[in-house]
């Protein structure tokens, strides 16, 4: 905890995903809502196959979700949503004729059945 | 918002998912449900790793998961599952020999701690 | 229902995923909470793009994500979460010079609009 998932379509050539990642979990860390840096899990993937609405014109998206255990208020939420939307705005370069939509998402870990270990290098 | 997600068994091998995906946009705009048919993402993966249950014959699976804002009625969830699952019945082609189990799941999304941007093409 | 979804990052090079798939499935089974071995649907994904927290060591991690019909004591979700990571702790090895995390979180599905068919062999 926290999990942050990235999706992406893939015509979004020239994004720079290890440093939008990395650029992430700073933000997170910074956020001082998580003790140790270390617990900050983030992935991307790109999506191959998407669609957005029904038009033919090109377009493209680039979604976050942010698992974090329950129990944080809706005002700190907001705060996260609002910070990584800021991240992905900075990275997420236009593409010229293609549409983008850029969001984010903030979910509640069930705390009382999240189980963990860690086995350190 | 909508987001949706299909994932896949890769033994499903004449499954069209660019169609599947097409379809699945077109319900969902044609259920009067979303305001904006640009808002709707839909993305497909396919799975190359899978295991259905623990028997040894060949099975597959198809599973959408409709993640939406909040506050929509049990009722409109239950008709939207009913209508996407009818397309991905229709859309997944019958595999000789191999079982084939299709789902579709509808799951809110914190409306308050959702943050989205658009940048126009 | 349930879907099992494991993630993990590529530097688990020696992970066997079809044997800890089956594994998984063993156990869900075993744990007498579901009524046919056949409902249980499991996929793994290697991740190619993460990051773990802001430090530059190389570090690894397994994530399992139960989803289940909503329902379930929280008593049994964390039997399911405990008897799932031990699965998961004996299938990961160590890698040299890499800190690894495991985890597994349980999630609800809305059973009131989970719709589903099945198409047998």
């Amino acid at each position: 905890m926290p999990h942050l998932h990235v999706e992406y379509s893939n015509n979004l050539r020239d994004l720079d995903v290890d440093r939008l990642l990395l650029r992430l979990n700073h933000t997170l860390v910074g956020s001082g809502q998580f003790a140790d840096e270390l617990d900050i899990k983030s992935r991307a993937v790109a999506l191959a196959s998407y669609r957005v609405g029904t038009a033919l014109s090109e377009r493209a998206f680039a979604h976050i979700k942010l698992s974090i255990l329950s129990g944080r208020s809706p005002e700190v939420k907001r705060q996260l949503s609002a910070a990584l939307l800021e991240v992905l705005k900075e990275a997420v370069p236009a593409v010229a004729g293609v549409d983008i939509q850029l969001c984010v998402e903030v979910l509640d870990i069930d705390r009382d059945s999240y189980a963990k270990t860690h086995v350190p290098a």
